[in-house]
């Protein structure tokens, strides 16, 4: 009969090979944490390889997921659909199993991990969301929802400043399913960490109000069971498994050293490390005993059907709230979300409100949250300035379990992977606010929740140099060309309330990717709107205003900016000219569109054109063409109120109306 | 004779009547921190306010640049050149008082800090560059350099990540003479922070090896001149002075809640305010014994001049040393930089050796490093990967007070906020590497150091998908165009040893702003190049290729696709083309050279142009035109070998050939 070391050897021969047969790769932590992996899996794990997105199961995250081979081990051996042939073709295009763990790519890969610390933040969403989960769906005694949340990490995560936002406050909502383990060898790139991370972790994690489970031997099967035992027993707090490692172990001349972390260990070695770990296997043969040993299937299935039980017992009694279940979980919007928002919007335009668009995005907000009991929102401590709260907000915080809003604190990249980790764990469309300036601090979650596909909602208000005299630290120039840069992300920036509702509407439908939605400090004026215009805002550019003639030119705008093209346009038709004025809300959407639906909307013989948008203006090249005008800014901006910065950085109507002059007369 | 708190006062009424005048502002943070402004002003801060440029002054970081009026006050009150009617155009186009303290604006502002974080980010880069310029010009018995820094923060820099980062490597590194003040007033906001902050803040500071001095009442003068005399009193470890404060301390109604935070007090509670602190002065006026006993001038004068009868008594047995300190913190290079840089470049190009432009950086640095002693260079835990090591680096660590190199840990953010604070610090020119994709973590920083004009240079290594294995990730595709927006900041993309060389040259004589270096992972061929093409490469663009005959088309690339531009142009030369081919390895400095220049490399009627880059194309459409040709990426990268990725992604020398050969045919 395999020991546990047989066990854990298992894995550790699968990274060694895999890496080796890439020659490629990081062997270091999967061999270091395979102790702990083996009884994690085979003790604690709560999961079923057959399905592996039953809605109850234990979430796993492997935060340093530079040790991919640790999870892809972990998940052929225990019955996942990740055959050997998969392991053999690691990091090896459009194989199962790449460099770093990808979410989609791979049955049981919970998330996308890699950019360090970004893993642990989406575990403490991932945990958060079951808690909240819990408090709106589980019955006294009809408990559907409680599951744990297991994440390893590394030097590199607790480094890395999100670890610090997010563990904090995991720490002040005393996340008590979510459970760390450290896999603290002492070992990063650079060398032995003790030149620069010198840290005392388990006292700074106590400081965060974290149980803490200090020296505990990553070796020993038993040390580590009793830890996790330890970790479950706790119900009020996150807790860290500090776990000393030997990194690499098993190789007999490499582990320990940094050697071992980023690259093959070479077939001596290898042979050397099979050798010292009596492991006699070939590369890829594990034997057959092991396989039984890790086989999860029939306790998974089990598992399942017993909470499939249970969930039916329930459903009997709490039908509507099990549908629900069913519904949220499934990330279904309610059917009649979509009428009820073409009704809203219809409504918003005729009611013609003027008001900022942060404004109206609360006033959105206050109309569908009540359909939309997924919404998860919050601020990274700007609730008042954001606007994110609407009328029927809860707090989340660490007295009360449920709740739908998180003061998120200043902590804007730890919020947006928070998200990710939420959205990820269903149930959930969460939302959360910054300054779009501050975007930046975020920008790596933003792009893995594109890279990743998931439904989170960034919502960025103070979106131009109109928020003033805050000044330039604080004044996006260059945020949204930036953000629009990021392949499957939908960036919004509407003009009014009309296409601020659209822009909810596309971020709540969206299933496979984020938004971001870009409003403004400012008061926006209201546009006019026939029903055809409504219907076409969701296309991302359309036509607003259609001159009594065939147009001499066209300008578009977005935003803040929109207001300027109208009063353009409106300032050249007292003058006799024919300009058209073109909405873009959504860039992306509008190239997403028919060539038909663009050239209706920009026909090439319309040549003369011009972009207007308060920020630097290279999204609309391509749109103007080389012959267009671009009416935008040109670097930093200003300490100022916002009409003296918009004035003394050239974005007037006066400057578009010229523009658009120049380019009638033939630029 | 007037109070301290008398004194302490004349802060809280410019705060208050700046900000009611400005109708815009923050007078919580001020008036909650002036009691401890006004002893560390008036009892340590070794500076002269007549010259804000001496080199050996204290430096002051107002982390929480929010509270701009407070540093205004203080430099206004201890005679900067910061007369009162600038105060009165608090927040108004360029006045030297913007909404948040801005480097260049205001005499007496080390840092522009507001982004939350960053402030105490420089603070430390401040410290170290202290610490390493004292052991390399200090001598036994001549202390030249021997100041402190001293940085406020408050709860949302603790709140913020990158406080974890560069926190923590403080107190591994030892850095003494660092002195924060944390303004613990319990609120943020969202309002009281206990909701989402609950940190025991000195127990993390302590995990983090810092002096932590807790419980200091920040409204009594004695306690907090203890506490920094006990900060001053520690050599081996930074230290943080938890000051217990009330925001707005003296608002009867406000003071203590989150309202006092970010807007006027209003009229109403100004004059109560007035009333409870006893301050009976119309606003902006103070009173004569209260500018005298504020007025720094005589003791600042004083403290320059011995400094400086130090220093030229240090000069009479130093000569080389003290010119050379005179010449590094005048930001100057050696005087024969530029010639040897020239004289190396030639060799380079003979030489011609094919590599990894990464690895081309580190053989440059090798060769200029010598000269620029200068040079503070280190990595976020890539030093291996970044090349970022060169001959005579020595690491900086907690043991050795010298040093010019450090293993930052895995902290791009922190490394690259303490850097610009190294750059403000004078005396050194730093650089440090992580991967390409990872400046997002970094990006504020960035930003922060092209808003700044400092000479941070910013080392990117693994540019593009040809990365391989590590997969989506790891692979930048948006990065290159994405820092490209920053204005200001010059990004450089060198296609082989010489460009590579240039790049280097560029960066370390650029005298107002920041350079970002975009390197391979992998080998790149080398180019031939005559003497002018060697001078043109600093000129961001030039040919690097011309046919025999009149060109029928233009390719231009960067980096490491030059070499398939190259290869193209050469495939449809032997079919009897004649194609131009331009290396762009900057297109900042492109763009910025004259209009005859430009058309001489790029002429308008040669429109059959094509671009290629392995990224996302945005930054060459204005470069091609609406009829050129974009060979680039359109999504996210793969876990592939490199070339794999590059032939999947359509990458490819028949790609570039195919395209150029449709813009030949009319497009």
């Amino acid at each position: 009969m395999p020991t546990r070391r047989d066990l854990a050897n298992a894995i550790r021969a699968l990274a060694m090979d895999a890496v080796q047969r890439a020659n490629s790769g990081h062997p270091g932590a999967p061999m270091g944490m395979a102790d702990i992996a083996e009884v994690l899996w085979n003790d604690c794990l709560r999961h079923n390889p057959a399905n592996p997105n039953w809605p109850e199961r234990d979430r796993f995250v492997l935060s340093n997921g530079h040790g991919s081979m640790l999870i892809y081990a972990a998940l052929h051996l225990s019955g996942y659909d990740l055959p050997l042939e998969q392991l053999k073709n690691f990091r090896q295009l459009h194989s199962a199993t790449p460099g770093h763990p990808e979410y989609g790519d791979t049955p049981g890969v919970e998330t996308t991990t890699g950019p360090l610390g970004q893993g642990i933040a989406n575990a403490v969403g991932m945990a958060l969301a079951e808690r909240v989960l819990a408090a709106q769906f589980n019955q006294p005694g009809y408990t559907i929802v409680d599951h744990h949340t297991y994440c390893f990490l590394g030097d590199g995560c607790l480094m890395e400043g999100i670890s610090h936002e997010v563990c904090s406050l995991a720490g002040t909502l005393g996340l008590g399913k979510l459970i760390a383990i450290y896999d603290d060898n002492g070992i990063s790139i650079d060398g032995d960490v003790s030149g620069w991370f010198t840290d005392n972790t388990p006292k700074r994690f106590e400081a965060y109000g974290w149980q803490v489970i200090a020296d505990v031997d990553g070796h020993d099967p038993a040390a580590i069971k009793a830890a996790l035992d330890a970790a479950k027993a706790e119900p009020n707090r996150p807790t860290l498994i500090c776990a000393k490692t030997v990194i690499g172990f098993g190789a007999p001349n490499m582990a320990g050293t940094h050697d071992v972390h980023g690259a093959p260990l070479g077939e001596a070695e290898i042979a050397a490390a099979r050798e010292k770990l009596g492991w006699s296997h070939e590369p890829f043969v594990i034997p057959d005993d092991i396989y039984a040993d890790w086989d999860a299937r029939s306790r998974g299935a089990a598992q399942e059907s017993s909470w499939q039980a249970a969930f039916e017992a329930y459903a009997e009694v709490y039908p509507e709230q099990a549908a629900e279940y069913q519904r949220r979980m499934a990330g279904d919007l309610p059917a009649d979300f979509s009428a009820s928002a073409q009704a809203m919007i219809a409504e918003l335009q005729a009611a013609g409100k003027a008001d900022a668009s942060r404004k109206h995005s609360q006033a959105v907000l206050n109309q569908i949250g009540p359909q939309l009991p997924e919404l998860l929102g919050g601020s990274a401590d700007l609730t008042g300035s954001n606007n994110t709260w609407w009328s029927g907000c809860e707090m989340v915080d660490g007295q009360s379990p449920g709740g739908n809003y998180l003061s998120y604190g200043v902590r804007e990249f730890g919020m947006s992977a928070m998200m990710n980790g939420m959205a990820l764990h269903g149930g959930f469309i969460p939302y959360g606010g910054t300054f779009l300036v501050f975007s930046d601090y975020a920008r790596n979650a933003v792009r893995m929740a594109a890279l990743m596909g998931v439904r989170s909602i960034f919502v960025y208000t103070h979106d131009s140099i109109g928020l003033g005299e805050d000044g330039p630290t604080h004044q996006p120039v260059e945020h949204l060309p930036a953000l629009r840069l990021i392949p499957n992300l939908e960036v919004w920036r509407p003009a009014d309330v009309t296409e601020t509702a659209v822009a909810w509407q596309s971020a709540v439908e969206r299933q496979d990717g984020p938004t971001a939605l870009a409003l403004s400090r400012q008061k926006l004026p209201h546009q006019s709107r026939n029903t055809q215009q409504c219907e076409d805002i969701e296309k991302g550019g359309y036509i607003l205003h259609e001159p009594a003639t065939t147009p001499e030119a066209v300008v578009m705008a977005s935003g803040s900016e929109v207001g300027m093209a109208m009063d353009a346009a409106a300032a050249l038709e007292a003058q006799g000219h024919a300009v058209r004025v073109v909405s873009m809300p959504c860039i992306e959407r509008f190239m997403a569109q028919p060539a038909a639906y663009q050239s209706a909307v920009l026909p090439s013989e319309l040549t003369a054109r011009v972009a207007v948008e308060a920020a630097l203006p290279n999204s609309w090249q391509g749109l103007v063409g080389t012959t267009g005008a671009l009416v935008g800014l040109n670097g930093f901006g200003h300490s100022a109120p916002a009409d003296a910065v918009y004035a003394h950085m050239g974005l007037t109507v006066e400057a578009v109306t010229e523009a658009l002059k120049t380019q009638m007369n033939g630029n």
